[in-house]
């Protein structure tokens, strides 16, 4: 839709395209009435402009951390089942408010709980799956002129029961809404207005991207910038739903924020949407990590699946592995990274298994950080790697483990070194120029 | 089932009757988890005697006052269907909490929302009508030893959405689902222990009563009891469910609680079920009643609805209503009562219509209060009014009003006199014998 615009002026009418919006807000938009008037005013704002719109709710900030403790304190181990019957009623709550709001603005809306679209999940109650959505009533309303507030988070299982799709999964919600109704942008409005080149509490340097490709967001994500849900990355990338991050506490009437085009935000799409590619798009990192090297390994088949199949199922997250011949040429080495809290739980584990495994030491060390250097230019551009080795020797940084992607380099060093790292590699990467 | 029991006794099987119970619990009695585990101790007691059980449960108390206030934040007026989403939500969470707690103590149970079973009513949200209840598969679970744990005060419309049944609801889900399921006995828990022969706050010698009948208990209800909620009993008297009030308070395990045709506390049945039928059942009182009086209206036809369409138009609940020829005996005098607050309201209302209605002078006292005696024996038995009436003037208590019914006698007197009046007809009855 870009780059098109309408210039038949009507009064009363709004000018210009119509698109279709999903916008989705996060616990601490709706925290109270006050802040749940002002996320009616950035729907308003849309609606206003003609477009129509779907908006997804979170439970308003605090309620689901008291409906998980009530389910605790009912009793430690509970039926998922009766578990998201409890937890699904916060969004219940703030979608009906959100309604309500809506209305008594003269905006046409009304609440959808997830059974009653209905979202379609699979039977993993707590952190089930979308498998699929019926956008067709929302669809036939929204050209009645009705916005629909969705609750999110959640959708009905095969049991004809509640299903949760686990924390943060209405950012999941929003983008498979946005997929089912084929919406031309995926709004997330959160506490942050963007999507950053690093973490600027770190690096105040850091800048506002305006458009990430998915790939990298997916890395971003999963490395520590906290933005957005990891899954509803995925989600978009597969359905190539473009995903806005914005600020919900920008003033919702001010200049620009119903620009259709390039609101103020950063654009998560499609590489190809992006035509200036940056090498280097942005710096993620990951404090207390922990690594371990099993030295002296049985060079043999099966040797990894006997190690890491363990640790698996003792719910351990493997994050880097790197694997080398040993010092003696027999044998081999692996080395891999966890975090620093499973570090005993995972040197319990892999002595449980050491027969099976048959490795003759095994060494640790806590406290580490993983700093990764991300971009999508990568993969046309040699000498990535080698300029963040040589900037980081610079600064008398010593690596500790390395692992690559096609658009990503990620190293292992000491934690204190971290904050140091990620100015250094943010810097020789030019990513502090506007 | 009465008795009848079961002589053999096999070792770990529960002995005697099998029956199918549904226990109704208010707010207070889900309050917070000790009181939650309370509640569960008393359906574990049922189960562990072999009957089936469907547990209907209001919102933890303040929940639903929380709820509802945030949708008068959102809104003064707002959208109904709104409202019921929002409020509802307090049901889903004491359901599952009750089901968790139930699950840890070994009772297999399960929670279901009013649009799961479903609970379909008709389209008046806010204040919705049960139409029907499919109870078959909550049967075929009680055969599988499931306890049902149904969310109270709600269903789901025509429109597919959520229906609350308004404030007080929970006894209503209650006794519609015995009736769908034919349970034995619909028991409501509550934080009284049964249904008094008066208020013991007024008269300390009242007795709690074995037995009372469908058509006493509304008049109890309607006039002041706040025992039970007036549709629920109007509901158990059409299909004959026969109710069962008692105190969620009592310890689940003391001895006869788990007696199956004499639990303590006060069975509401049909009146073919009370043997020795009392002519007093109990004293039933209302405050702050005010009367108004219209003198001298024109005798003819269509004045009533000239008066009583107006104050029905303006939401005024009107009680008593008398009707004598005036002092001049041309005309007629019409006498009613509504609430000491809607007193100005209703003179605003009759004044705005005295043209259509045509009446000569209006008054108006404020501060009365109601007594009424009633009791399923008065059919049969003569001189009840009058003992009433010459008890009160022995008192030397002024009557301004009285109406009858086949089952009730309402006296309306001087406010400060109510206290007094009760007592003396509570005595004068025998109602403080055992």
């Amino acid at each position: 839709m870009s780059g098109w615009f309408v210039l038949t002026i009507v009064l009363g009418v709004p000018v210009g395209p119509m698109a279709r919006i999903v916008m989705k807000f996060g616990g601490t938009s709706v925290a109270d009435l006050d802040r749940i008037r002002n996320v009616a005013r950035h729907v308003k704002r849309e609606t206003d402009d003609g477009h129509q719109v779907a908006v997804v709710v979170s439970a308003m900030a605090g309620r689901t951390n008291e409906l998980v403790s009530w389910t605790r304190e009912a009793s430690p181990l509970h039926d998922a089942r009766e578990y998201d019957a409890v937890v699904a009623a916060g969004e219940q709550v703030s979608s009906g408010l959100l309604a309500i709001v809506l209305q008594s603005m003269g905006v046409n809306a009304r609440s959808w709980q997830g059974w009653q679209i209905p979202i379609q999940t699979d039977n993993a109650h707590g952190a089930a799956r979308i498998l699929d959505i019926d956008g067709s009533d929302l669809v036939r309303r929204f050209g009645e002129g009705q916005v629909a507030v969705v609750a999110g988070f959640q959708g009905i299982g095969p049991d004809n029961r509640i299903a949760t799709l686990g924390r943060g999964g209405s950012d999941t919600s929003a983008v498979a809404l946005a997929a089912a109704v084929e919406a031309d942008r995926c709004d997330i409005y959160t506490d942050v207005d963007g999507v950053y080149t690093t973490d600027p509490r770190i690096e105040p340097a850091a800048r506002r991207l305006k458009k990430v490709a998915f790939e990298e967001m997916l890395e971003l994500a999963s490395l520590g910038a906290k933005v957005l849900q990891v899954r509803s990355v995925e989600l978009a990338m597969v359905h190539k739903v473009r995903m806005f991050v914005r600020s919900s506490f920008d003033e919702p009437d001010a200049p620009g924020m119903g620009d259709l085009d390039n609101p103020p935000g950063t654009l998560i799409c499609d590489e190809d949407e992006i035509v200036e590619q940056e090498v280097v798009t942005g710096i993620a990192y990951a404090k207390d990590e922990a690594q371990i090297s099993l030295r002296r390994l049985a060079d043999r088949p099966g040797v990894s699946a006997a190690i890491f199949g363990p640790l698996s199922k003792a719910h351990i997250n493997v994050d880097m592995i790197v694997q080398n011949i040993s010092e003696d040429g027999s044998s081999t080495d692996m080395t891999f990274t966890v975090p620093s809290g499973d570090m005993e739980k995972s040197l319990t584990v892999l002595n449980d298994a050491r027969e099976a495994i048959g490795f003759d030491v095994v060494q640790s060390e806590s406290g580490l950080a993983k700093i990764s250097v991300i971009g999508i230019g990568m993969r046309s551009h040699a000498g990535v790697a080698a300029t963040a080795f040589q900037a980081l020797a610079d600064k008398g940084i010593n690596i500790k483990a390395i692992t690559t992607s096609e658009i990503k380099i990620s190293i292992l060093i000491d934690g204190p070194y971290a904050e140091l790292a990620v100015r250094t590699l943010h810097s020789v990467y030019g990513l502090d120029k506007t």
